[in-house]
Parts: C-alpha cells; structure tokens; sequence
C-alpha cells in the first residue's frame, strides 16, 4: 500500500493552471497522491476530471461537505489527509474552516481569505485544530531565495537598511481601458473579489516577500492605489510606502497596468555592508552587490548555498529550474510537517503570514481611501 | 482503476539525479504512474527504495530478467508498459534489447548505447517489436527549442547558411589535472565508457540538437579532441568543424575544462534572412536578429508561439519552467506515442536519433585520431 | 584662423571628473576649443593647469570678474563665446548671472542654483540676455533616451499610464554611517549644498529625465525622504510619489544608500499600447514591450531610429558609446544653437529645465517636511 | 604656443567613421591636435573638411610626398609629429615606409600592410627610424581587456587551458547573396583588398586579443573558410582551430554573415583555476567564474582594477565608456612614449602586433587552401 499522503483537492479542474502547478508540485518528490477531492461545481465534469488524471472517481465528491463525511467513515489509512483549496477567493475562508474543524490538514491558495476578520477567526479555529495549514506564496518556495533570506539572517549584508520591491503585470489593461468589461469581469467586482484587485493578487506576494526574506516586519504604510477610471471600483495599480523601523524605510509597487510586463517580481534589499537583487523572471540568479567589489551572482546548487536552499535544488547547477519546482518545494515542506518530520520554519508559509496579507489588503485600501495617510499594521 | 501507463524504471534509485528528473518528468501531465522496476543492484536497496517513493514493492524486481518474467504472466491491464533505462551506459544496449524483443516500449538515456554497431542492432530490433521507443536528448524538450525549430521549418529565418553550438562545462578540471583520479575514475575508462568522455556525454547533446533544430544533417565533420595529459585516455574537450553543405558550414565545441562554466548549452543558427539564439542556463529566451531591425526576445506561453511549443507551456509568460518542465514535455509526447494519440515527430527523440548520436561519437574519435581530417557520417 | 567655438571653463581643473567630461564633450564634434577660463582658485595651478591642456595660459584669469572684464576688451573674434560653469552648486547662480549680463553663452551644471528662487532670477536675466544657456542633465544625451522621447512623442506606447522612475547609488554609506563623517563632509552641509543632497544631486536627473521622455509635467507630489540619523541634515534616499494628472501616476526612487549601487538609473514608462524601459548602466539598449509580442530591443545606430537619435550616434550599430558621447550630443546641441543653426529643441537641457529641478527638490523637501503630502509644481 | 603634439591625418575625412573616432581619441586627453593632413585624394575637399573641423587649412597637403616635403622645412615645434593612416589598407605600407624613412611618428590602421612581406619590409624600416609606430587594434584599449589580460599575467586563472574567440558580424548578407554586388565591391576584389576579406578585417581583430590577453602565442592553426558562392573569392566566414602547445588549444570563429549580429565581439579564457569572459557589446563587464564560486562581475574604476585598466577609465563606476573611450586609451599610449614618459607596454599594439596580423592572414587562407590542415606561423 502507498505511502504517499492522500491529497485531496477543491476546483483546480479541467485547464485550471492553479490546479496543474499544484498537481505537479504536490507530484514531485514522491510524497503526495492525488487521490480525489471536488475538481468543479459541476459532479459529472468532475468525475470525469479525475478519470483523465487517471485516478478514477472513488474519492471524488459531489460538494466539501459530502466529501468530509465521506472521508471521515474510511479507517485513518484510507482517508484524504490533506486538502488543497483552489476555488475562487470568497469560498476559501468557509472551506477551510470547515475542513480545519474536521481535522484535516490543508493547503489554501492566497489570498487567504477575503477580510481580515475572517483570517483572524481562521487563526483560532487552527489554534484549536492543531493541523497543518500552509498558504502557497509559491515564489517563497524558489531556491535563491530561501538563500538570500539565509544570508540576511546570518548578517551577510549587515543590518538592512532600505528594502525595494516590485510586481509589474500587465494583463489588465485590455480589460480595463474597455468600459463594458472593467464593468463586468469578476476580478474587478468587490461583491466577488473583495475589497482589492492588484493590491490583493500580487501586491500581497510583494508584502509577503518584503517580510520573509527581510525578517522584517512593516510598522505602517502609505499607499497611492490607481484605478484608471470613475467607474471602475478596484485598484489594478499602486505604490506603497512602507516604514519598518523610524528609518528603516521600502517602498512597494505593483500595478496589473504596467504594459508589456510579464510576471516582473523583483526584490531588492539594501544592508549596511550590502544588497541584495532578485528577479522571479530569472530565478536562479540572485545578485549580491558590495562596494568596490566585484558583483556576485550566486546560482543554485552549490556548496555556498545554505542547507535551505540546497534541499529546494533537485539538480546540479546549471541546470534551471522554475516556478514548479518553487512550489514543490513548499509542498515537500508541508509533508515533512504532515509526517511529523524536521523542517525548517521557512519551509512553507502558514496560516499567521496568510492573515498578515489579509491585514496588508485592507490597510493598503484605507490609507489610500484616507487620501494617502500613513496608517499602522496590527503587529 | 488507475488508467495512468504503468512505468517501470531500471536504475535511477537513492540519490540518483537522473531518477528524479526521470520521475518528475514522468508524473508531470498525470499520464504515468512509476509502479517498480529493478532500483538498484542491490534487491534490498531496490525494494526499501521503492518504499520510500511510497508505491511499495510488489514490481519491485532482482533484475531486468525477473521483470520481463513477472511482468509478462500479468494480465495486460496489470502489466508494466513502459520502462526507463537510466542505468551506466554499457548496459543501455542489453537493456533495451530484451525490452523490446518482449514488447514493452522504452525510454533510454543517452548515449544509446556505447558503439554504432549496437545502436544499429537496435534499430533492427526495434523495427520488429514496433513499440515506442524514445531516447531522452532532454534538452529538446524546451518549448523555446521547439519554437526555434517550428520557425526554421517555416522559413522565418530563411535558408540556414551558419550554425555554431556550444556545449561548455567546468566540472572535470578537479579530476584531470590529478593524476591518480584521472586515471581511475570509470568516466575516463575507455573499458567501462565507450570511446569517448566529452563527445559522448555532452557533445552528442549539442549534434542532436543541431540536427533537431535545424532540419539539417551533417554530411562530414573534422574534429579536434583535447586529452590534455598523455596518460588519459578520453577527450575531455573537443572542437568540431561540421559541413552541411558545400557551403552551409557549422562549428561544434564541447568542453568539460571550461572551467568555472556550470551547463552552458547554447545554438546559434544563421540564415539568409535572420538569425535565431538560445541559450540552456536561461531556456525561456530566445532571441530573434535580423539585420538593422530591432532585437526580438521570444518567450513561452504567448500567442505567437507555435502549436509545439505552447504544448509544452503549462502556465502563461513570466512563470519560468525549467529542465524538469522540458524532460515532462518528452514524456508527454511519449505517452501519446503509448495511447495512440495524435502526436507531432518532433515531441521525443526516437531510435534513428540516439544511432546517429554513436554515429557522431565515433565518427569524431576517427577523425580526430586520423590527424584532424575530414570524415563523413551514415546518411 | 580657427572657427571653432571659443569655450572657458570655471572649475573643473586638476583631477576633476566633471572637467574632463567636459571637455572630452566639448572636443568631440570639433567644434568647440577650451582657450581658457579660471580652473582653480588659485592662479597660479590655473595657470599651470592650463599649461598641462597644452592650451597656453593666455586666457586664464584670476576669477571671474577678470575675465569679464579681459575677454570684453578684446575684438568680437578673439573673445571667449561660452562659458562651462562645473564649480560648486552655489557659486553657480552669481556666476551664470554675471556671464548671461555680459553677453556670454552659459553652459552649467545641475542643479542650476541653490535656491527655486535664485532659478527664477536667472531666467529673468536670460530673457534679457538673449544668449544661450544649457543645463548640463547629461544623460539627456544619450542617443537611445532621444530615441526613447520620440517614439512616445510619435504615439508608440500609447497614452501614458505610468512612469517608473530610479536613480540608486550606494556610495554614501560609509559616510552617513560615521557620525564625525556626515557632520563634517560638505555633501551634507546645508550651508554650503542647499537643502538637499540625495534629491538635489541625482532626484533632479531623474525628475528631468521623467518630464523630458515623457513630455509630461509633474502636477503634484507626496515625498518620504530618508535622513538615517538624527544628527543629519540632509536627505540621503527618497521615494516620491508623482501625479502627472489624475489618472497618470509615477514613482520616483532616489538613494545614495543603496548599498553597492553604482549608478542605476532606470526609466520605465507605460503607455496604453505598449511599455519603454531603459538603464544608464547599459545605455545602448532600449526594450520596448507589448502584451503578447516578442520583446524587443533597439539600439542605436539603425535606420529604425529616429533623427534625433541617429544625430547623437558616431558609429554603426555594434560599436558602443557612452556617457563622454552622451554629454558630447548636449554641446553638440548648444553648438549649433551658438552658430544659429537649426537644432532640435531636445538637443540640450535649457535653463528652465534648471529651474523647474530648483522647485521639484524644494518641493519634495516640503512635501517630507509637512509629514508627507502632496503639495503642487509651479505648472 | 600649445604643448599639444601635432596630430596630422592622412585620410578620414568627410563622414568617414574611422576618421571621427580617430580625432575624438586623439582629442580625448588633450595630448593631440589634429593640425592637418591629406584627408581626400581631392585637394579642395580636404581644405573645405579642415576648414570645417575650424582647424584651418595650412597644413592641408595635396598628396602625403608634399605633405612630406612642408613639413620637413619647418621648425621642429612647428611640425606635424604623428600621422594617422586612415586610407584604404593597399595604401598602408607606403604611406607608412615614406613616414618612417622621414622621421614621422605612425599610428596605422590595422591591417597594417597587405601581405606579411611587406610588413616585414615595415618593420626592418622601423628598425632604423626608431620613431613610435602603433597599430589600432582598437578593442585593447578597452580597460576590462587591460583588466583581463593583467589578471592572467598576475596568475588569477591559473595555466591557461583554452581559448574561444568570436567575432560575428552579418554585414555583408545583403552583399553576398546578390551576384553582382559580390562581383563588383571593392571588399570582395583581390585586387583592392588582399587576399582575405573577414578574416582580415575581423579575424584579425580576435587574434591579436587572443594573443594579447592571453601572452600565449599560436604556434599553428588548421581554418575552414566559407565563401558561400563559387564566383566569390574572398572568404565572408571562418573558423580557425588554433594550437597553442600541444594540449592549449583554442578556436576562433569569424563571420560577416552571422546575419543579424552586429559586432559580437567576445573573448573566453579558462585556465586551471577560473575563467575569464567578455564581450565587446558591453565591454564594461567582465566576467570571472570558478568552479563552486559565485560569478563575479568585474567593472571598470574600482581600487580592485589593475594599474593599467585603471588608467583607461576617466569616470567613477557607473558611468559607462565606449569604444572611443578605448581608443582614446591607445591615442595616450602613444602620447606618452612620444613624449618619453614611462608607459606600459600594454598600452598600445605596435608593429611587431601588426605584422603578426599579417602572417595570421596568410596562414588561415593557405590552411585553408591546401584542404584545412595544420600550418605553423613564424614565431
């Protein structure tokens, strides 16, 4: 009989490309099975997602509840130990308390859920379940930087000083220059999504980013949020001014406007004796720059990397890995954990670092709404 | 029941690099399942291996042997498929060889095997069993190698008159400037590696690739191997002239004494109208030049990319995938191969690909031992 | 008889950067000739200094006022035409204001003067005066940036939705970072540098070069400047927020802090069709990026470029040029501006591209001051 | 009077690039004045061109023999010390024999002649004059290549091991592939241009920095040429295998018909401890990688430069120079040993460098023409 822990999985069906990375990391170091879970609202599209995956239907259900009941009659050894939440924003929260509640582990995409107050109760109700819970800030997952968060902790490059980070999209804009589908499309509707749109799509991973690589912890922020048009209700763009300590200062930007641009996630941070500079677009080259030395461009799967970062390299160097292996590498972390094993606390992101970005949404909106104040995050 | 093809592996089992690249690339579309095979040469080791991947160990097999006759009283439906040979070269020809003549379908590393002979056996084989057979030039699994042949085929750079490849490492300097490791380590042992080190291992890399990309073939080459110390017995760098054409005229360099170089694979190929680059260590760049018209980067994942390419994409631009990605994109065409799907000849290397790469082996030590003359290949 | 421009230079002697930047620049098109001026305070090392040029000491004099008055006594032809003032920041306005009385040509570095105030004087002055005044944004010059300000000009990129500006260097650390260093150095001595020194000294570059690409003018801003200590006086990095109107946002990011920094500056700006980005560092590559097309890269030189650009290009593409050639294209400007040729109005910096630097550095300073808000340009 | 040396030039006028870069490096370090020369075989246009360089036309000559003649009659301080030979390569030898035989100082383009004969007949004459004689192999004077080839003379990589040069241009395309273009350009005639086309004009460009970063020499060489059509008869493209010793070997590509690139220029080195990297189009970096290290970028301007880089560099790191700054650095070598001050040996290619060009030349196309064997040069 398999050893792999069961994994169950909530939407991700049919051409999801949330549900392939997440299938594909959960695949790769032999520890997860996928072995059922709810792929699509329809039961029939479903049943039959889980047959083209080739794992056939047996574990697959018609709604989360179902799905609960019907796990929690198996014998522990043939249960679904572990559920991944894929489906849109404003169903996480109810899912994953319920599956939290009935002792399984789970795996949440961010954001976590849609208010903060929400992730606050998540918290406890954790608090009380004492299961796994991981949030997949995948790009947390890269080897480079788990080394350039390493190196920071170990004082590589002194006490930071300034930190700069950037997450520049550009797929909005068709959408939002066009009157009638800015008005229409999910993402830009708060009933659906929320109270933000690129603050909470990809200015959190920058948040996220800024905190654990740095160590650090924003103190308060000010924020300048863009949205192009009267009528539309949702920021795609903005810049925020963040203060960790009097003059410990950074500065975020994201913006879904920024025309042309890939997936363009840059961090910078800048110590007393030196900087450090990565970019999601070529992840296996983290750049550390001091003055009057030369430039050095650290790569994966060295021996100068840190045991952190080595265990996130499959290969020797030379050899580019990606975004699937950054995100197969927060779900080895979560099995280690699951399988009571050591693992490293930076291993995957948790359920306190999912609120956080909660508490980041909301207080990034009202410093803008305020007419761009400094306001304080909960710390 | 599972309708994923049953994959056996022969080698590839501990810490084997080639066993994770070959498993993840197996798992990647949901299409494999890994079920046993012959791990290790060691039984116990094999099968406590197997455990660890969490499949258990009932295919787990002594050897090559038992599989073929444990696996052949099963049920067609129960049966191991497929099986990867990631064993030492000198057994890739044996291997694959009893595979055949008892009907499964395999995937081979390369070198195919350790001399032209064999390979041609093979082919003979192979023609009989008329299972699938593919030889893993993992590299040519890249979308952006598959965009680059799918432009040349089209005629976007116009007819090809240049093509320069280079395959440049660092990692045997340590080995053959120390006299006592050079001369005991099995890479630079003639009796246990064939004819050739440098050639054999990486160079064949960079001739598939040239030939796959181009569409050309190469008609004759002069080569020119370093040995580097009269008591070595291997190249461990080599320079080849390459002839199209009367005048369509190539270079091939291969090193394992770049020093410091971590993987660098690149191909330049020139035509009358444009030029195209790539290079391994950043796969998500290719770069299109034409005289006195702006630089183009291509990139994965965009409309403007062929059906080939997009095939083996799986998330949109700026989410980088990697060497892992570009195997998965093999095994993908190799389990369309296996169900009978449609399936383009450029998705997976095949047998006349891994003969040629012995053809180009032996035809480099020849010229090379003949005083750097020109020498012509099968064609 | 030489036609060339007789050119005086104030400061600039010995070992200074500035100086010889200058003068390779004036050298460069052949049409100016350095024939004196007053390079150092002391007579006799301006003397010698010249001497060293192999200009002869003739038209060296002892300050300013001597060669006013020397210079008007001789005939129009034998007269020094063109004054290059590279002394430091506030010897520049009674400087530029004596010359621009007297009938000279002015060319002079930034920041124009100390004061916004002082800036408005000038401009009076020169509207009397009726000569030509260049201020020295060097980087304005550089053949891609012109190329950069047409293709917006001539409506490639759309509407412009964003402006991303950066300007970091590292050097000042070691200063700031010592307490009897940032009292004493004259950098961050408001008495003898004004009111700032990271925004005065490289803000103004890259607030010239956001208005001067963009063609845009800054209607507010909302600025957090950093003083790391304090006991220090002086803004060492900022980050100021831009409205250019309500709709059209930008950032701007200045730091002499920014550890290991050399010279890096970034301009990034988003139209509705597509974006433009380009870095001092690598000032031959400008990228040009569109949702769903290859990237593409231009380079100086080619046919594709616009009048402006191939104007500031010596050589065929391939052959790189620099910061020497960037400030070259500005006195080639301001030459044919003295001889009354046709020029293009982006050939040089003007004095109220000076002048509207004074107001942005007193407004940032302000805006910081205030508690960071917006506070309105002179538009 | 002006200290200056007095620069003539004998061709370069008009829009002619090679005359623009020479004045602007002759101009750079206010060492030369460019006085006079013969710029055109029309005497009135090369009076109108001095005339608008503003330098008058008294010393504009006819021919170089009258030229010769005026200056021979005027006082030392008067006369013209150094001439620059800018005219079509089969004017080279004369025109540099005459000066020399006469006392001049020369400073030749390359290739100095255009048969190694008379290169040889060049260097005895020089023999008697002992006046300064440089060829402008322009590239050395680049401060990263000073940088390199002192890092390998101080031991940094170790014994060299292998060389791989490039230079790849794609020019002559639109040349080569119409029948009467190739048949009537003066490039490709014999008659006119010697007996190479690339391997002359660029081919010689990549060995001398071979041979001058390295401080190896090439004992024999084996080339395979490509002159595309059968009615062509100069080589377009071309790969040299090269032979240091027995076991240092190297390649040098070179090519007017990699189409689409424009002057990619680069450099590999690998000795036994690291290896050195470069390239033209962005000559301020230079890379240096070792085996489990991190990559190090080497710039210009740092205290880690050697003597020599450092004294070709004018601005702090950043500030990006060129190649007229690298010229530049050629033009103050000369100026140096002109004025008997000390100067590296590095610091300007002399005739010994030229005539080596020379022999490679002949060489590569002989190789090539007796069937692309092994040919020794003079060494």
């Amino acid at each position: 009989m398999s050893k792999k822990i069961k994994l169950g999985i909530l939407g991700g069906g049919e051409d999801s490309l949330i549900g392939i990375l997440h299938r594909v990391a959960a695949n790769m170091f032999d520890r997860f099975e996928v072995v059922g879970g709810v792929f699509s609202r329809d039961f029939k599209e479903s049943r039959q997602f889980a047959e083209d995956l080739g794992i056939g239907s047996k574990k697959v259900y018609k709604d989360l509840d179902q799905l609960i009941e019907g796990e929690s009659k198996l014998p522990a050894d043939e249960r679904i130990q572990v559920v991944s939440i894929l489906t849109p924003n404003f169903l996480h929260f109810s899912m994953a308390k319920k599956l939290l509640e009935n002792g399984f582990h789970v795996i949440c995409e961010k954001p976590l859920t849609t208010t903060y107050g929400e992730a606050k109760i998540l918290e406890d109700t954790l608090n009380n379940a004492k299961t796994i819970f991981a949030v997949t800030y995948t790009y947390s997952g890269y080897p480079m930087i788990r080394q350039m968060k390493e190196m920071i902790a170990a004082g590589e490059i002194g006490e930071i000083q300034k930190i700069d980070i950037q997450y520049y999209q550009g797929w909005i804009n068709p959408i939002i220059h066009n009157e009638e589908q800015r008005n229409s499309i999910w993402r830009l509707d708060p009933e659906k999504s929320g109270i933000s749109c690129c603050i909470a799509d990809i200015g959190t991973h920058a948040f996220h980013m800024a905190e654990y690589v740095s160590g650090l912890r924003v103190e308060k922020l000010l924020a300048d949020l863009n949205y192009m048009y009267p009528d539309n209700k949702m920021d795609v763009d903005g810049t925020v001014l963040l203060r960790f300590s009097e003059y410990v200062k950074g500065v975020l930007r994201a913006s879904q406007t920024a025309t042309g641009e890939e997936n363009d996630f840059t961090i910078k941070i800048y110590g007393k004796k030196a900087g450090l500079k990565w970019g999601q677009e070529s992840p296996n080259y983290l750049y550390k720059i001091e003055e009057g030395q030369p430039i050095k461009i650290l790569k994966p799967g060295h021996g100068y990397n840190s045991a952190l970062s080595l265990d996130g390299t499959k290969l020797p160097p030379g050899h580019p890995e990606g975004i699937f292996d950054s995100m197969g590498n927060i779900y080895k972390g979560v099995a280690k954990a699951i399988k009571g094993e050591e693992y490293h606390p930076g291993e995957f992101p948790g359920i306190k670092d999912g609120a956080r970005g909660m508490n980041f949404i909301e207080k990034v909106v009202a410093s803008h709404a305020e007419g761009n104040v400094w306001v304080s995050l909960d710390n």
